[in-house]
């Protein structure tokens, strides 16, 4: 049984507007010695994939809404920060003291629609989510396999907030080249009885691997290969996880 | 930037009631030809913990209570597995179609509050959490020490499913000899901003990365070191990352 490795790519520069992450990825990793190697798993913080796609939003050109404007009286929030959210968000879910959580365009459920203000570039610019996080792992996988003629699966994460535990972990909301869920429904388990019920979100648990070497340095870490781990490569997308809200005892 | 390994912990017996996990664990790492290095996270899944202290119920010895038999014709479920799970919480959060929403004595909110008929021995044993997961943890965590002298930090892990999104993911339920919380307010960002609200549940992402490894192979793998991963030994328990009831926005 193989030890699993989580490599960060490291040495990557800030990444701008119409940077080609797949290509600069490949840069960084040969520039560290490194080589993909088949079945790999390439795992991208959104924040680099949004700012390269164009997603950064400069709040001196915002102007709120008058409910925006309501919006961020009642949470204590930027009101051209919540109406940078409002844009991005299709549904108010929650909101409260300071926390706006937002179902986005892609149906995920998160804070402030994904709308980041944290290493989005300066003190008055917001990045959103990736229009679509799906295509975008798609291209740079392609890009990958372009430059390389390796076959790596990617992963767009970005941390989410959840219910009823603190702290935020890394999640998957774009893939390429797996199947983000391993539903071993029908298996037996170590005693033969057949599992009823197990389907394990593999996406998210990588994603919440990476994190463990992307958070890490002083320096930013912005992405990281996990090597070693076997996977289902039935190319599906990550908007697979998002559980269909007549489905959810939550919302 | 070094590496992160996930080193599998392979040839562990079928934990029966009273044994040591932390000595059969040390026997079994061992046994691989590994040896613990200060600093490891020894991520190990509850359900042999729970089984090493008696948490394994026989159904058949089980008498279901008249509320028991009442939601288990609301939820399609077992009614003496209804009773144990009734036994095992302190509130039903939600009910729904075969699913029952639990919070457990220690403050989770999980299915079925944790008590779980895969892989608990047998057809008709089901197993509950350990009484107290983070007392669990530092005995383990002990006995390692006392067996090997090295100072590893212990997680107790378990399967949780979650809002919005399908598919179970690793958690911690219980830990030793670290803090699970990475508080991360008031460091700056890339670009200088200071951070506002980033806390990392590292203790959760680093179930997940080790489940990578304890789900993957035909042979149960019940346990993982998480080997390179630098982390505040501040010595917290688990129950740290339970969101208080009057902060959840979904309870």
């Amino acid at each position: 049984m193989p030890k699993l490795e989580i490599i960060p790519v490291t040495g990557l520069p800030i990444i701008e507007k119409g940077v080609d992450v797949g290509e600069i990825i490949v840069k960084a990793v040969k520039d560290m010695g490194e080589s993909f190697i088949d079945g790999d798993i390439l795992v991208i913080a959104h924040s680099i994939v949004s700012r390269a796609e164009g997603m950064s939003i400069s709040l001196k050109e915002v102007v709120p809404s008058a409910f925006a404007q309501k919006i961020a009286e009642a949470t204590g929030k930027d009101p051209r920060q919540v109406e940078v959210i409002l844009r991005n968000c299709r549904k108010i879910v929650r909101m409260g003291d300071g926390v706006l959580i937002c179902e986005t365009p892609h149906g995920f459920v998160c804070a402030n629609a994904g709308v980041d203000a944290s290493n989005s570039g300066g003190t008055d610019i917001v990045i959103a989510l990736p229009k679509d996080p799906d295509k975008s792992a798609e291209n740079i996988r392609r890009k990958v396999k372009e430059l390389t003629g390796v076959d790596v699966a990617v992963i767009i994460s970005d941390t989410f907030g959840r219910p009823f535990r603190k702290g935020t972990i890394n999640v998957a909301i774009g893939c390429s080249g797996i199947n983000p869920l391993w539903d071993r429904r029908g298996e037996k388990d170590l005693f033969g009885r057949t599992l009823l019920s197990k389907v394990t979100c593999i996406a998210d648990e990588l994603a919440s691997a990476a994190e463990l070497v992307m958070g890490q340095a002083d320096e930013a870490i912005p992405a990281a290969i996990i090597r070693g781990y076997k996977y289902d490569r039935s190319n599906l997308p990550a908007r697979v996880i998002i559980r269909d809200k007549n489905e959810d005892l939550f919302r």
